[in-house]
């Protein structure tokens, strides 16, 4: 049966995160009934990386199979009509049957922006999370060095997490002052539900200056979310996207340059609904 | 009585603009409400630049008149402390009582974003209009020169505008692309009713190819507003903010610099609600 691949954005402010819950509408839960809409059946959709509640996307893939037969730009135009304003469909490409949004992945890459200055955000209050406290670069960068590389990450892993595993690969993480802003960006093989969160959380009290350097690394190795600090909010993360290898065919955007690392994705596990 | 100058930014979705009116909240509802409560007393507030309903902010400049004392901090703190998520107060500044947040400005600066693709927009819906055919930043460049400098802008003003004089004065106006969006940037003296969007309605068609770059001229010396293009969307457009002589002693960022011309602003005229 033919499978499609789809490159989806959305302003997550109004949605409960990516996955269909019981309580709230959710971005997949848009998305399928768009997409089931245009094929005129119900059609089941797998994505890259699940985002939480409050949590946007740029470039979200996902994918889905189906024996009705729609160009791309059918499948593109057709489910972004039947989706709200804060979502749209930006490709649909139709991909080998083997290929898999999610565990064909490489590497998924984050944003976080933190608006740092005295007076809490207002133009861009959905897409940024706020820190009053000025922020020194410098020490936040020097500790997430800290991060690189596969680790253990169960001291910024949430609780509910159900990953079997807490070993993922951090294969790049910058720090940028652009003005009143900061803006962290992370890319690893895969990422704990809330890690990235949790991350910055325990990077601002070190850039506040009210913790070492070393605090980060002593975290990381004491493996006890209950040390490390608050979850950031959600408003400041942006999933900007996964990469798969160039063979998928897929648009030069979330393709793996010679820059990324070629080791294996993370193998499917059927009981690792988070990875 | 002390008279103290605001920064405000919002993101202007969910307003019915800047002006109160009857039907709808409007920004400076929001802000006359909010400095109203930290002084403990009605106040009234005057703004640079109106801006229209889903217009949205970086620094719009207002002031009021009171005799109560209250620190800068407080008025930044204690007004955003009541302003819904999408306003913020972000400085405040005692002046001299001559000071006027529209008469004094000399310039005020507008940018114009359009997200230039064939799917329409999903993450950034509220902040860029939506054009699907691909334009050509040469030819608006080209048509736009023939903007700048004082002239009659009829063409470009909506029948609703209520100024007295059609006359304003284009200092600066560049179009860029940045990827899929093509940024307008413009600066004058002052603005009729519309005229941004009015602008970039007519730059479109020339962008598209469908007009010759000619066509803008022709419309500026036409002075008939029903030939022009139509009304760009306002999810678009950014009121970046105005400018102030050095000498009122205003944040940096809405000070005149050396590039700034030193005419003087439009005289105040009481019966012209929107300059």
């Amino acid at each position: 049966m033919p499978r499609i691949a789809l490159g989806i954005e959305y302003d997550g402010t109004e949605f409960f995160g990516w996955q269909t819950l019981t309580h709230g509408s959710s971005v997949q839960a848009a998305v399928t009934n768009a997409v089931s809409l245009v094929a005129d059946q119900r059609l089941e959709i797998v994505c890259a990386g699940r985002t939480d509640s409050g949590v946007h996307a740029i470039e979200q893939v996902a994918h889905f199979d189906t024996q009705v037969v729609r160009s791309a730009r059918a499948w593109t135009l057709g489910a972004s009509a039947h989706l709200p304003s804060s979502v749209a469909v930006i490709w649909a490409r139709e991909v080998a049957p083997d290929f898999h949004a999610r565990y064909c992945a490489l590497t998924r890459r984050y944003r976080y922006t933190i608006l740092n200055r005295a007076v809490r955000p207002g133009l861009e209050a959905r897409f940024v999370a706020w820190e009053r406290k000025p922020l020194a670069v410098e020490p936040m960068r020097a500790a997430a060095a800290a991060l690189l590389g596969e680790q253990d990450f169960s001291a910024f892993r949430t609780i509910a997490c159900q990953a079997r595993s807490p070993h993922r690969r951090i294969d790049a993480l910058s720090i940028e002052r652009l003005g009143e802003r900061i803006v962290i960006e992370i890319e690893g093989n895969a990422f704990l539900h809330h890690m990235v969160r949790n991350i910055v959380g325990s990077l601002i009290p070190i850039g506040r200056g009210e913790r070492p350097v070393s605090w980060l690394a002593q975290l990381l190795e004491g493996r006890d979310r209950r040390r490390a600090g608050p979850t950031a909010s959600a408003s400041g993360l942006l999933f900007v996207g996964p990469r798969y290898p160039l063979a998928w065919g897929l648009p030069a955007s979330v393709c793996a340059g010679p820059d990324t690392p070629a080791r294996p994705p993370l193998a499917p596990r059927k009981s690792d609904p988070r990875p």
